[in-house]
């Protein structure tokens, strides 16, 4: 039996992945009298009284929801929010299991924008943070940054900031190995949607100066047919020579290439034209954008996929439960930059040096480490705020 | 300590009532890729092909969300959301530990009356079943109706139509040890807000013919001052002869009393005007309308209150879990009048004819039987639809 027919019968024989339990017994009156009337007036008046005293008495100190539109599931596309679901309990699966994290999955019957906004904004006083998730490019951007003015929990869109973590990480110990710097470096990045603008803005941040970001009509520049507002942004920052060309172009001589976007797209020979050295981040799923035995064979030294068969791969699930287990644990307002890039840099810290190699670019998602060490850089962060 | 304090401090070891568990392990790269990617695409293109397949795949099925906008909060009042969590976590405590039902607690940042059904409409797909608690009146009976006609699971206001099948289980009881037909009786319910409108209805619709309901200036009639809408509508199912009069007036020579109101508003010289062994609900909390001391030293010959420290508690929690378990199990769409009159039954029935009092007339909150016999009553009118 396949992983897909394993799956659907695993999902039917659970009937919800999920299940929310009592922490306290209501066994007695007096049971019921603590946790319900009268005495729950208690906590109630104290919170009317001081707000914040919520992270003290309820489920919004250690609770996220993660939510989704269902517009961008997976590498399934549109299907909507019931469909979304058994994805968005997976993550929340995911989120207990490796980081001690209770979310909820929320699946919205509604893609318009506004509404989306307004009813997270509604649903948030019992959250402690929102995780968003797969939510269709370049809506997510607009409605990540409006939740973040609007909202005083940490609002983080996982498909921009979970991957553009990992990447980076990834990216830290690949240089490491080949003895590059990251001022050096040029570098390229093909799929301009949520992952790719979020890499790039990480990549920057982080001090790589020459990235080229390519879409479906090759290089971005201000040339290019009908950029949204947030490929404009990127403009500032990316392709600075505002050259032209098509991916094929771009790569020739490049040093590193990070691939968000469809599956077989890239050939060897535009691996061959490359660099030196060449890193190759192919992240496509199932199906990268080109396998790891044919790039290497075209000449990459170091190859990425998000597949667990093969080495490094680059999931998420390295860096979202620790990030969150952090900024609850410290009370973040909100996950900034800072935290992003400590959280990357601690995720490659754990690839020591004498474990370091081609294969091992990142730690497993297993490692029992991970979510600690990410939370505990995260938690630094904030409190240097 | 008082059980305030206690309560309290109880509320911050626990920090939160509720723990969200993932009810698969995933200790392996199998077990991530059946939960997670890429397995879990499987239930998600089998429900997007089959949307009613989300009751077979995911938590829809055994899961409701506790919605509230913390307008009327216990006796609390308008207090808001963040105030309303403890409340509604301690409600999702008891949907678990009474009926089995994963309740998430959902505290809205609105009180407007259109934004909040559009909020829930745009939640409701993760879910089974949408609870609303503590949601002030005349909103909640508009929200409700709204939310009924919008969505495909049931929407059910506690505060209304539990605390109707509650009194209305005890009454049938009541009417067997006094000896009175349902059909005879005159009726005075005080508080014509949520509790009292929805006992109001299911009181008639079980057969009760005779109801005058009182707020705060009297009897409801044509001539009372500022009816709302709903209000309005009982008028053609209540006080048919256009009386008008105090709660006073209402009480001589009425057979029944209940009280959704106020503490300490009626006297013993009241109850003393009622018939030969009046029954009076006196439910208002923590301090009930009359003391059943008093009521008892009155003349009257059955009391009933919301308080566990006297006989007869009318205590929602006699209901609620078995209402939504029932429901849950049946698929039901709705939950019907005919569902609600069926609890009530199954609730009364419970207490046997050899153990039936003066004061024992409803089965205690922690009677064993008490859940799945009313999620079987509740199950078999679903089927009958």
């Amino acid at each position: 039996m396949d992983i897909y027919h394993k799956s659907l019968q695993f999902h039917e024989q659970l009937a919800g992945k999920l299940d929310i339990v009592s922490k306290c017994q209501v066994n007695t009156k007096e049971d019921l009298s603590l946790a319900y009337t009268p005495g729950v007036a208690a906590p109630c008046k104290a919170i009317f009284e001081k707000p914040e005293t919520a992270y003290l008495y309820t489920i919004k100190s250690n609770t996220i929801a993660v939510v989704s539109d269902g517009s961008a599931v997976l590498g399934l596309g549109n299907i909507g929010p019931y469909a979304a679901l058994p994805v968005m309990e997976g993550k929340a699966v995911l989120f207990k299991e490796f980081g001690g994290v209770n979310a909820v999955p929320i699946c919205l019957d509604t893609q318009d924008t506004e509404e989306i906004i307004k009813t997270i904004k509604a649903i948030a006083p019992a959250f402690g943070g929102i995780n968003l998730e797969d939510i269709s490019a370049p809506r997510c951007f607009y409605i990540e940054e409006r939740l973040k003015d609007l909202l005083d929990i940490p609002v983080f869109h996982d498909d921009q900031h979970g991957t553009a973590i990992v990447v980076l990480a990834g990216l830290i110990n690949s240089l490491k190995i080949i003895g590059k710097k990251k001022e050096e470096v040029s570098l390229v990045i093909n799929g301009a949607g949520s992952a790719g603008i979020a890499i790039t803005k990480l990549l920057y941040s982080y001090g790589f100066e020459n990235i080229t970001v390519c879409d479906k009509f090759g290089i971005l520049s201000s040339n290019y047919p009908k950029l949204n507002e947030y490929q404009k942004q990127i403009l500032s920052i990316t392709n600075l020579n505002n050259r032209q060309g098509s991916l094929t172009d771009a790569l020739k001589n490049a040093d590193i290439f990070i691939g968000v976007s469809a599956p077989a797209i890239v050939s060897k020979e535009m691996i061959s034209s490359m660099n030196k050295d060449a890193i190759v981040f192919a992240l496509a799923n199932p199906v990268p954008e080109i396998m790891p035995d044919e790039a290497i064979k075209a000449g990459a030294r170091i190859v990425a996929t998000g597949r667990s068969d093969y080495p490094n791969q680059v999931n998420n699930v390295i860096a979202f439960p620790g990030i969150f287990k952090g900024s609850l644990k410290g009370r973040a307002r909100q996950i900034t930059e800072d935290m992003k890039l400590a959280a990357a840099k601690a995720i490659a810290e754990l690839v020591t040096d004498d474990k370091l190699n081609e294969n091992y670019i990142l730690p497993m998602a297993f490692d029992p480490r991970l979510c600690d060490t990410v939370s505990n850089a995260v938690i630094n962060k904030i409190n240097k705020c």
